[in-house]
């Protein structure tokens, strides 16, 4: 079993409260290849220029990451974005994006791509996404990111691609912007009335919540008291979720398996966001991913304590 | 066992997209005690005009909730106000306030009221909430509510009223403000290293966080597809809340007991909003409470089904 994810693998500069990087290896494949590296076996579909060298491929191939199908392209520059971060860590403010190598991208994958039984499509434009998807005919469950950019420049064919997938991520403010609906629950079941039986709704330092036929789950976000850098926290969710799920997607893809995925997802973005970029999922381990897993545990366990007696003269049979 | 609440008893005019209300009994005090009723018994603590009839009080009444120390002014109205939500819900604009017979609030307890086990001091004056704290000697366990206005203009006063009781609750934003932290993990520590054992963090749409000495614990906000009307979730959280942990004050208050507490906070928050004013509260049955405490744990619940073994190379063992 393999997952492939497609999308940008990029140099971001970044600033901060806690300090700034100019130049870090960035881009969605790269923060969703990492997390899911700590899964299964992961397959990265991308494209950068002949700045990314010897250091940044190795990054990928620490962890094991196939990148067959990662295209470097001589003569030109790989995809950069410049943001910055306020106190409140909540917003990025874009100070420069340069498509460079990626305003081209347009995939035709490696058969060994195409066999992937896990495939997501990060945010990058909806046709594009499309004719990747209509590459994996093996695959048994698909899923798809995008942001605000293309909701309002490309809405239509950004519909269309969802109905071609199992599962929409994207957060809350996209997801109202998506559907012209204030209250996410309807929003999420407008999503899924086009077809993915899965809306993932990303909420920031509220963690996520996800909506099946089966019902709603939430989980919360891990509240670190020094976040550094939420850059990538959306894009290591979705490793770790599908990540998780290509490991067990030899059987059904179960409600129960999608909640674990969707805690996997959460704990893999706290860990992202502790420092700059990729730097902390590099040195991250098994052990303190299973040791995060169990800390949600009990962030949201409760025994039901039921009310006690308490002698109270007012029952529900006497209230009009 | 009784909890204790002091609060605002009034009439509200309220505009939501479902419709308007120009006249329904409202107010902090009110919402309070209509959640907690469903627990234990109930004291309310305010003061009313002549304008609040025999209506108003039956519906404390009929859920056998103490009026005792429940003030009517002859000559004089009740405090009033009149607020306007847009499409998202999530802010109130006030278009009205009239203080009337609350612009001197500064209550004497009755002697049933002082024995109460548990206290909660609803947003009012922070002087005021500590003159009633000063009150209440045989209390086991205090909270308090407050708002942005006092945070703002009675702030000195207010940190030494969170001083002398054991659970704070405010809202996000209410917890930034006092603490001039972004941070809501680092924020509540601070307010914990005032003296409160327990801050409780409203999220309004995202639920409710409580930060104790045992840990964190997070509670979703019910997915209502339709929220008609969100005046009084706060107060409906914390009269569940402090209800609960009346009806289990004989013994010591728990991690668990208050994990318990902020999911029936929680169970009565969302059936408050589900229509205008008190009207949802005062047709609840027991029945629904624990119905909706157990699709809390669905909503919340998951098993840990570990990743499965992939054959993969990489292992953490040869990891850099």
């Amino acid at each position: 079993m393999a997952v492939t994810v497609v999308g940008s693998v990029a140099f971001d500069a970044l600033e901060t409260p806690f300090g700034k990087r100019d130049r870090i290896l960035g881009g969605a494949a790269t923060h969703f290849s990492l997390a899911a590296s700590f899964f299964t076996d992961v397959r990265v579909v991308g494209v950068v220029g002949e700045d990314f060298g010897a250091e940044e491929l190795a990054v990928f191939e620490v962890r094991g990451i196939n990148t067959d199908d990662l295209d470097r392209v001589d003569g030109a520059r790989s995809f950069f974005w410049a943001g910055r971060y306020e106190e409140d860590m909540a917003v990025a403010h874009t100070l420069d994006t340069q498509l460079n190598v990626f305003a081209e991208f347009d995939p035709a994958l490696s058969e060994g791509a195409r066999e992937s039984a896990v495939v997501f499509l990060a945010n990058i434009q909806p046709d594009v996404q499309r004719r990747v998807r209509e590459q994996c005919e093996a695959a048994v469950l698909t899923g798809l990111d995008s942001m605000n950019y293309w909701i309002t420049s490309a809405r239509d064919s950004l519909l269309q691609t969802m109905r071609a997938v199992d599962v929409v991520v994207l957060n809350d403010a996209e997801i109202r912007m998506l559907t012209h609906d204030p209250n996410l629950a309807r929003g999420a079941r407008q999503i899924r009335a086009l077809g993915p039986r899965v809306v993932v709704a990303k909420q920031g330092s509220y963690g996520a919540a996800m909506f099946t036929e089966e019902g709603f789950f939430s989980v919360p976000g891990y509240p670190l008291e020094t976040v550094v850098d939420p850059t990538g926290a959306g894009d290591s969710f979705a490793g770790g979720f599908f990540g998780y799920l290509d490991s067990h997607s030899a059987s059904p893809i179960t409600d129960e398996k999608l909640r674990c995925a969707a805690v996997y997802g959460s704990v893999l973005a706290s860990f992202s966001i502790e420092e700059f970029g990729s730097e902390r999922l590099q040195r991250l381990t098994h052990a303190e991913i299973e040791q995060r897993f169990d800390e949600f545990r009990r962030m949201t366990h409760f025994e039901a304590i039921r009310p006690a007696a308490s002698g109270r003269t007012v029952t529900t049979s006497n209230r009009r």
